[in-house]
C-alpha cells in the first residue's frame, strides 16, 4: 500500500472517510513531522463537536457505561467518536481488544468510531496525539466526542482540561483509598456518576458523594486562578449525582440529559468563551513541552557534558534548563 | 516568627534539623522564587540516599505497607524519610490526617520524616517540588526516600523515573481493570509486591503476575530506547514477586531484602550511572517545562492576542509554542 501524504488526508478526514481518519490517527499517535501541516489543517478546522470527559478510578465500570453511553447518544441521531486512553502497554494489545468486546454491539455502526490511544509514558500526562485525535473525529464530523481515561492522577486533570464537560464515575464498595480520591476529583467534575446502582450500598456512595459536594462548596468558597481548572467551572451550574446501573440500563439517558443539559449551560451562560480559552492555553503549554523535548532530543549530543554535569550534581536543574532554553534556539522557519 | 530566609535554612537542613528541613519543604511546594538558590545549594549537596519509588492502585494496601516497611527500615538502623504524593485536594487536610494515623506508632521517633505533597492539578504528574523534597531529605540524612504514590497514569511513571528502584504494589480481589493496568506497569516495576496475602484469592494473583512477567520478557524483547523507563532496568536484574501481608507482617523483611539487593545490583554492575543519567535528564525536562509555565504566567497579558487567536482556531497550537519559545527571551541574568 503506498504511502499516502498526511496534506492528502485532510479532505478524506473532512468528508468524515474514517480510513483517513484511521491513518492521520495513527500519525498524531506517531508525532511525526511529517503530518504536522495537516494536523494544523485539521485543528484549524475542527471546534464544533462537544468534548466530554470521561473518568474514574479503576473498577467504577466507566468503560461498560461508555459503551452504554454511547447508544444513548446514537438513539438520540448524533454520531459520536471515543477516543479511550488506556494506560496499558504499547506492546499489551489488550486495550483494543477490551474495546471491540465491550464495543461489540455497535460494530457495524458508522455513527460510532472508537480509537485507543496507548499511553506511552515518555510523554506527561495524556498520550501524545490525544488532543489532536479530538481534532481530526471533531472535523470529521462527530458531535460528540467521549476521552476516556483511567486515571486517578495527572492524566484525569488533563482530560478535564481537554473537555467541555467532565464527568467523573465512581462505584459503590471501593474503599477508603476511592473515598480519598474523591476529594481530588470534586474540583473536576461536571457532572458525577454512582455507577453499578444495582449493588446494596449504592445509596450510601451516592449520600457520601452529595454531602461532600455539599461540605466542599461549603468549605472551598471558589477563588477563580489563572491555569487552574476550578477557575472554568461555571458559578451557576450545580454538579448533579447520577445513579446509573448498566446492568439495568439504568440512568443512561439521564446521564446524556445532564451532559447535553451542561453543554447548553456552557454556551448559554458564555462559560463556552472562558472554557475554550482554557483549552487553548493547555493547548499552547503541550505544544511548547512537546517542542522543548523534541528540541533535547535532537542535540542529545551537544547536552551530554551538561548532563553529566547535572548527574553528579555539579549543577542545578534550574542551571541546565536555562542554558538548554536559551540555547536552543527556537526561531527559524522549522 | 520572623521570615527566616531560605538560604540560612540550608545549614540547618544539612545538619538534618527537622524544622529547617520542614520550612524549606514547603518553600520547595509553594515554588516561589526566593528558595530558589537554597534549593540549588541542597541539590549539589544531595545525592547520598537511596530512592525508593512505591506506587499502586488504589484499595492495594500500599499505604500501610509503607508504614510496616518504614519500620523494618528502622529496624535496620537506618534513617527513613516518606515522601506521599497525595491526589486529594489540597484543601481536605485529609491526607494528613491519613499519614499521622497511619504512621502513629512512628511518631516520636527522630529516625523517620514524613512529608505529603498534595498534587495541585496546576502541574504535570507529580506535585511541584517533589523532586526537591527528595533533595531536602536527602541532604538532611536520610539514608532512605520512600516516594509514596497513589497512581495508575502519570504519577507512577514520574515517581520510577525519579527513583533509584521501583516497587509496584497489587493485591487480590481489585478486578479485572487492574488486571489490565498491571501490563502497563510491568515495564517501570523492579520490584512487585502482592500485598493482603492473606486473602484467599492471593496465589491466583501472585501466579497471574508471575506469569505476565514471563509473558512479558517473552514477547518484549528488550529495546533501550531514550527518554524510556523501561531503558534505566538492569538487564541482569530479575523483576522478584514479593508476597506480603501487613495483617500478619508478612513479607515486609523480605521486601526490605530485595529494596537492599537491587540498590546493590545497581551498583555492582554499574547501572547506577545510567539511571542517574536519566534521573539527570528528566530534572532537566521538569525544570524546563516549570521554567516554560512560569514564563507564559509571566506574559499573559502581552500573550492575550495570541490566545485568543488560539482559541478561536486561527492559528494552531505548534504556531503559538514556537511563538512563545522564540520570543520568551530566556536569556539575561534570571
Amino acid at each position: 500500500m503506498a504511502y499516502i501524504p498526511s496534506m492528502d488526508l485532510v479532505p478524506g478526514v473532512l468528508k468524515g472517510d474514517t480510513r483517513a481518519v484511521a491513518r492521520l490517527l495513527s500519525r498524531a499517535e506517531n508525532g511525526n513531522e511529517e503530518g504536522r501541516p495537516a494536523l494544523e489543517e485539521i485543528f484549524k478546522r475542527a471546534g464544533r463537536a462537544h468534548v466530554v470527559g470521561i473518568t474514574g478510578v479503576p473498577g467504577s465500570g466507566k468503560s461498560t457505561l461508555v459503551a452504554k453511553l454511547t447508544a444513548a447518544i446514537r438513539a438520540s441521531g448524533r454520531k459520536v467518536a471515543i477516543i479511550a486512553v488506556d494506560p496499558s502497554s504499547p506492546y499489551s494489545g489488550g486495550s483494543i481488544l477490551g474495546d471491540r468486546i465491550r464495543m461489540g454491539e455497535l460494530v457495524g455502526d458508522k455513527g460510532v468510531y472508537v480509537r485507543s490511544m496507548a499511553t506511552r509514558g515518555a510523554l506527561g500526562g495524556l498520550a501524545r496525539g490525544t488532543l489532536e485525535a479530538v481534532d481530526i473525529v471533531d472535523a470529521a464530523g462527530y458531535d460528540m466526542v467521549l476521552i476516556e481515561t483511567v486515571g486517578v492522577g495527572q492524566d484525569e486533570v488533563d482530560v478535564a482540561r481537554a473537555s467541555h464537560t467532565t464527568v467523573v464515575v465512581s462505584a459503590p464498595g471501593l474503599g477508603d483509598d476511592i473515598q480519598a480520591i474523591k476529594a481530588g476529583v470534586l474540583e473536576i467534575a461536571d457532572i458525577h456518576v454512582v455507577s453499578k446502582c444495582d449493588k446494596p450500598d449504592a445509596d450510601r456512595t451516592i449520600s457520601d458523594l452529595k454531602n461532600m459536594l455539599v461540605l466542599s462548596l461549603g468549605l472551598q468558597p471558589h477563588v477563580p486562578a489563572p491555569l487552574d481548572v476550578g477557575a472554568r467551572k461555571a458559578a451557576r451550574w450545580q454538579v448533579p449525582v447520577v445513579p446509573t446501573s448498566s446492568v439495568n440500563d439504568k440512568g443512561i439517558e439521564e446521564l446524556l440529559k445532564e451532559i447535553d443539559r451542561h453543554g447548553r449551560s456552557l454556551k448559554e451562560s458564555g462559560e463556552i468563551v472562558e472554557r475554550q480559552a482554557a483549552i487553548a492555553e493547555r493547548r499552547l503549554v503541550k505544544a511548547s513541552e512537546e517542542m522543548l523535548r523534541d528540541k533535547l532530543e535532537e542535540r542529545r549530543g551537544e547536552l551530554s557534558v551538561l548532563l553529566k554535569e547535572l548527574a553528579a550534581r555539579r549543577v542545578s536543574p534550574h542551571y541546565a534548563a536555562r542554558k538548554l532554553l536559551t540555547e536552543s534556539g527556537f526561531g527559524g522557519d522549522k
